[in-house]
C-alpha cells in the first residue's frame, strides 16, 4: 500500500486544510513519523509532542490560523505545530544555537500566537487575546491548550475565574494525558464525583424507605421503584467518570465538551468544528496519551519527557551517558540528604521538579521530610516561611528562572520575618537549550535589593558544599545560586564545614588588575588572571559583599575587574561600584557581566562566547579595556 | 443593668479562657465598642475588625494561643486579636509611628503567629505550621482565617490544593462577609449549585414519566411520587445554599462544617471545640458582616473598610476632607481618561484597586475597556501581554508592592516579547502608615535588569501626567512609578504632550555638586541644592538613564549625588555608577536612598527623615560627606 506522502505537501495550515478529512489520519502517522525522527536527532521534548499530533493537525485543519490565535501552554508539546507552520525543514534545528527555539516565540513565526515557557500562562493570554478580539469586533478566535500538570499553578486558577466571567469566544482546550506532574491536581474533580454520587444514594434510600411503607403491598410498585434505583444508580456511576473532570470547569461559567478521544483526528475535527462556532468561554476536555505511537516513550513518558537521541523501535532504550562530572545538582543533592541525616530540622520543598532539582535520593531517604507541592512556587515560598515560622529549617529547591514566580513570597513571607529559609537556587546563569525564558540572569539584582538576604554564588563543587552548608547554618533567608550542569570537577568533601559569612578568598596574587569575581566567572577569571598576571578573589558572597577585601583590593591594584553570569544592571559588580563609592574609593572599574539583552537559546559555551564571559572573551574584553 | 466589664480584666487569652462561655456575648460587645472607639481615635481599618468579634474572642477561647497558631489574611481584621493578646493599652497607637502595626507582626507578638499584609497567603502558611507540628509532634493546632475575596489570588488554590492532600490538623476559616473583592470569586460555587438542581430536575421527570405509566391507575401511588418530588425539590433547594460554598472546600479534600452565623459566639465557641478534637484538614465556613454593631458601617463598608476617624452612632457620616492637592493617583485616573478618549485601544486593567489606583472614573467613562482581575496579579499581568499581541494598548494600575506579586508575568508575557504594556505603578517609595509589607522601595532595582523595559519616575504631577502619556505612546514595555500621596502642587496640563526618553531635565545649575535626583527626591534635591549652591538634574529616567547628561554633569562638577526612593541596593544610583564605571569617570559619587532595612510603618515624613531622605536631612547628608 503505498500512499503518496500528504506531509511533502504540507507547509502551512493552508496546504492542511485542503486535505479532506479522511486523509488527516495518515497526514498525523507522517507527522508522528517525523516527529520521531527528527526529536531522535536533535534531542529535545519528546512524549508529549507525540501526544500532541491529532490534535494539533486538527486545530489548524478547523481555526484559520495564524487569524485565529493559538496559545500552547509551556509549549513542549509545540513541535508539531512547528512542522505544520512552515518550520518543517528547521526542525534539524530544535533549541539549537541559531535554530528553531523549543518553546513557540513570537519573533520566530506569526503562527506562533504568544511566547511561552514557565507553565499556566496560556488560558490568561488567549483570554486577553478573545478580549482583544471583542473590542475590535473581528471575529476570530482564541484558543489555549494547556496540561493537566498546568493547571496546579495558581495563575490558570485566576485566568479560568476571570474568563468564566466574561462573554468572549475563548476556547480552552485540556489536554489530559494523565501525567499530571502533581497528583494534587486530581483532587477537585475527584471529590466532585464522590459528592454527586453520595447525593444520590442517600435520595435512594429516602425514596425506597417512602414507597415501601405504601407501596410494599402494590403489586408491581416495588419493581418500579427498583426501575428508578436502577436509574439513580446507572446515572451515578456515569457522572462518576464524566463529571470528573466537567466539574472544574463548568464551576468557572465554561460550558464543557468532552471528553474526546485525543488521537481520534476525524473526531477532533467534527468537535472542534462545532466548538468554533460556539459562543462564549468552552472547555473541550481531550484525552491523550503522552508518547503516543512510540512504544518505549508510552511506558515511560517521565523518562521520554525530554531526550537527547532516541532509539528506534525495537532497539532497547539508551543507556543514559553519564556526564563525566557531577552536576551542581547532584552536588546538592548529596550535600541535602548528608545535611538532613544531621539535622531532623531540615525539609525540603519542591514546585514539581524533583528530578531536575536533584531532590530524588532524599524523596528515599526522608519521605517525611519531602514536599512537592506542584507547580506552585507562591505556595511552595510561603509553605516554606510557615514550616520556618514553626522551628523547622527549610530548604526550598527551585531554578533561578521559577524563584520569579515566588518573589513577592520571598520578601514578605521569608525576607522580611527573617525567617531561616534556604533557598538553593539552580540554574542560575545562562542555561543553554531552553533559552531566554529559562534564563536565570536576573536573581543576583531582584535578590540583593531585598533586606536580611544572604546570597552565595559558589565557584566550584566543592564550594558550592561549603556555600549551602554555611547559608543553611545560618538561621537566616539565604540563597545559593549555582549553573546548570557541571563545575570544573573539583574534589568535594563529606563533611558540612561551614565558612566565614561575607568573606571572600583571595585565589592569586597578581600585578596591577585585580579581578573580582563571582560564582562560575571565577574559573575563566583564573585562566585571564594567568595571561594578564592579574590578581583573583572569588568572592564567594554577593550578600553581605566582602568590603574590606574590596577595599584591599582597590588599594593594592590600579585597575579593577568584576565578573558575574548576571545581568550587568544591579547584579554583583553594581554591588562593588556600591561599596567603592561609599568609601570614596576611585579606581577604574570594568564590569562584566550578561547585557541588557534578551539572551539567546543553544550551547551555553557559544552563548557564553557571545556574552564576552568565556575565558577567551573575558581576556579579550579586559585588555581592549586596559588598553583603551 | 450594670455589668462588670469583663473586658477590664482581659489582657491575654489565658484572662479570657477563665470566663464563663455564656459571657462571651457581653465581653464581644465591650470588645465592639472598645474598638469603635479606638479605631475612631486613631482611624485605621474598621469595618472587616468589627466584623471578626466574635471569631476572634471564640478563636482565642477554644484554641491555646499562643502554642496554637493564629494565621490571619491579610491582617486587615486583627485588631480585635491585638485587643485580646495584650496589646489593648497600645491600641491608641495603631499604624502610627513607634506604635501598633496594622497587621499582625511576628516581632510585635508571640500570638502573632505570621506576618501578613499581601492576601492569600494564609493557608499556605498554616499549613506549614501544621506539618512542622506533625513533624515534631507536639500536637498544636494551626488555624488560617481567610475572607471571601482573598479567594480569588491563585495561592490560596494552591495552598489549598496541597493541604487537602496532607492529613494534617489544619482548620481554614472561610470569613464570609458577602463583600468579596471581585465578583468572580462566586462563579465556582455558584454553578455548582446550579448544577446539582438541574441533576436532580432530570431525575424527578425520569421517575414522573415512569411512574405516571404504571402508577396512574392506582389508587395513591401519585401521591406518593410527588412527595418523593417534593422531597427532590427541598433538597434541591436546600443544596442550592448549602452548596454554595461547600463543595469548593471539599473538593480540595477538606471536611466542611457551615455555614455558622458568624456573630453567634457561643455557638462558634461549640462548632471550634468540636472541630479542634477533629483530624485532617478542616474548612469552617463563617457568616459575618463587615461593620457588625455599627450601623454607618454596615450600610457602607466600602467607604467604611479604612477610616481617619469616626462619627458617633447618630451622627452624619464624616464628610471626607478634600486633599490641598490632588494625589499622584489622581493625576493618573485623568490622564488615563483623556489617553482613552484619544485612543480606542487604550485598556485599564486593575487587580482588585479600582478606588486605590483611581480608576473610578474610567470605569464609568470606559466600562468596555476597564478589566478588574480580582486579587490576581499574575493574571493581571499575563493578561494584559495577551490584549497586546493584539493590537489593544493595556495600561495595567498596581502598587509597587502587588507588581512583586506578578514579576515572573512581567519578565516573560511581557518584557522578554517586548510588548507595549505600561505599568502605572502607584505607591512607589515610602508609604507610611501600612509599613513593610507594602514599601514599595524594590521597584526600580527588580525592573531595571529585565530587558526591554522603560523606566519613568516623575518628580512632581505635570511630569507624571508627561511621563505617562510619554511612556504609553512608546509601544513597549515600561513602567511609570509615582508615590502615594500628593505632590509639590504642579499645575497640570490638559494635553497628551510626551517628552524625548531617555533624557532628563537640568533643574538648576550651580557649583563644585551636581545632585541627580530621581522621581520624588527632585524636590528635596532642589530645596538641599539653594543652600549648597548645587546643580540639580530631573533625570525622569532610570533606564534607560540619560548617559550624555551624567558625562556632562560629571565632568562640570567635583561631586556627584544621587538620590532616589527606592532601595540603594542595585536602583537609580547603582545605575549612575554603572555609566561612570563604563565611561571610566572617576568621580566621588554619594548614593542616597532607602537603605538595606526593613522600614517602619508610621507618617511618612517621619520616615523619610530617619532614612535621611527628607530635604533637611539630605542636606545634612551631603554637607556630612563633602566635609568627610
Amino acid at each position: 500500500m503505498s500512499q503518496t506522502p500528504l506531509l511533502d505537501i504540507v507547509d502551512l495550515p493552508q496546504d492542511l486544510r485542503r486535505l479532506e478529512k479522511k486523509q488527516l489520519p495518515q497526514l498525523s502517522a507522517e507527522l508522528r513519523a517525523f516527529l520521531l525522527d527528527s526529536v531522535g536527532k536533535t534531542g529535545g521534548h519528546f512524549a508529549s509532542n507525540l501526544g500532541a499530533v491529532e490534535l494539533t493537525v486538527a486545530l489548524h485543519y478547523v481555526y484559520h490560523t495564524p487569524e485565529d490565535k493559538l496559545v500552547w501552554d509551556v509549549g513542549h508539546q509545540s513541535y508539531p505545530h512547528k512542522i505544520l507552520t512552515g518550520r518543517k525543514n528547521r526542525m534539524n534545528t530544535m533549541r539549537q544555537y541559531g535554530g528553531l527555539a523549543g518553546f513557540p516565540k513570537r519573533s520566530e513565526s506569526a503562527y506562533d500566537a504568544f511566547g511561552v515557557g514557565h507553565s499556566s500562562t496560556s488560558i490568561g493570554a488567549a483570554l486577553g487575546m478573545a478580549v482583544a478580539d471583542k473590542l475590535a469586533g473581528n471575529g476570530r478566535r482564541s484558543v489555549a491548550v494547556i496540561g493537566d500538570g498546568a493547571m496546579t499553578a495558581g495563575q490558570a486558577f485566576e485566568a479560568l475565574n476571570c474568563a468564566g466571567d466574561t462573554d468572549v469566544d475563548l476556547l480552552v482546550i485540556l489536554n489530559d494525558n494523565e501525567m499530571s506532574i502533581s497528583p494534587n491536581v486530581g483532587a477537585l474533580p475527584k471529590y466532585l464525583a464522590r459528592n454527586v454520587v453520595r447525593d444520590m444514594h442517600g435520595l435512594l434510600s429516602s425514596i425506597k424507605a417512602q414507597s415501601s411503607k405504601v407501596l410494599g403491598a402494590l403489586p408491581g410498585a416495588m419493581e418500579i421503584a427498583q426501575k428508578v434505583e436502577h436509574k439513580i444508580k446507572s446515572m451515578a456511576s456515569e457522572s462518576e467518570h464524566i463529571k470528573q473532570s466537567l466539574s472544574l470547569f463548568e464551576n468557572f461559567g465554561f460550558a464543557y465538551t468532552g471528553p474526546v478521544d485525543g488521537h481520534d483526528v476525524e473526531h477532533l475535527v467534527d468537535v472542534l468544528q462545532n466548538l468554533r462556532a460556539k459562543k462564549g468561554p468552552q472547555l473541550l476536555h481531550v484525552i491523550t496519551k503522552k508518547g503516543q505511537g512510540y512504544k518505549l516513550a508510552e511506558n515511560d513518558p517521565v523518562k521520554y519527557h525530554a531526550v537527547s537521541t532516541l532509539a528506534k523501535e525495537g532497539d532497547a532504550p539508551p543507556a543514559p551517558v553519564p556526564p563525566p562530572r557531577p552536576t551542581y545538582t547532584q552536588i546538592f543533592g548529596r550535600w541535602l540528604c548528608d545535611q538532613a541525616a544531621a539535622d531532623s530540622r531540615l525539609v525540603a520543598i519542591t514546585p514539581a521538579m524533583r528530578e531536575g532539582s536533584g531532590l530524588v535520593e532524599f524523596e528515599q531517604q526522608f519521605p517525611e521530610r519531602y514536599f512537592d507541592v506542584g507547580i506552585a512556587e507562591q505556595h511552595a515560598v510561603t509553605f516554606a516561611g510557615g514550616l520556618a515560622c514553626e522551628g523547622m529549617k527549610p530548604v526550598v529547591a527551585i531554578y533561578s528562572t521559577f524563584l520569579q514566580r515566588g518573589y513577592d513570597q520571598l520578601v514578605h513571607d521569608v525576607a522580611l520575618q527573617n525567617l531561616p529559609v534556604l533557598f538553593a537556587v539552580d540554574r542560575a546563569g545562562i542555561v543553554g537549550a531552553d533559552g531566554p525564558t529559562h534564563a536565570g540572569v536576573y536573581d543576583l539584582s531582584f535578590l540583593r535589593c531585598i533586606p536580611n538576604m544572604v546570597i552565595a554564588a559558589p565557584s566550584d563543587e566543592q564550594e558550592c558544599r561549603l556555600l549551602l552548608a554555611t547559608c543553611y547554618q545560618l538561621d537566616a533567608p539565604a540563597a545559593v545560586r549555582y549553573p546548570r550542569g557541571s563545575g570544573a570537577g573539583a574534589d568535594v568533601s563529606d563533611g558540612l564545614d561551614t565558612v566565614p559569612v561575607g568573606k571572600g578568598v583571595l585565589k592569586r596574587q597578581g600585578g596591577q588588575t585585580a579581578l573580582l569575581a563571582f560564582g562560575s566567572m571565577v574559573q575563566p577569571a583564573l585562566q585571564a588572571a594567568e595571561v594578564l598576571d592579574a590578581s583573583v578573589a572569588d568572592m564567594r558572597f554577593v550578600k553581605p559583599l566582602d568590603e574590606a577585601l574590596i577595599i584591599e583590593l582597590a588599594h593594592r591594584h590600579d585597575y579593577l575587574v568584576t565578573l558575574e553570569e548576571n545581568a550587568v544592571q544591579g547584579g554583583a559588580g553594581s554591588a562593588v561600584l556600591e561599596v567603592l563609592a561609599q568609601h570614596k574609593i576611585m579606581k577604574p572599574v570594568l564590569v562584566l557581566g550578561v547585557e541588557d539583552t534578551v539572551t539567546e537559546h543553544g550551547d551555553p559555551k557559544q552563548l557564553m562566547t557571545d556574552l564576552g564571559l568565556s575565558a577567551d572573551a573575558v581576556l579579550a574584553q579586559i585588555q581592549s579595556w586596559l588598553a583603551g
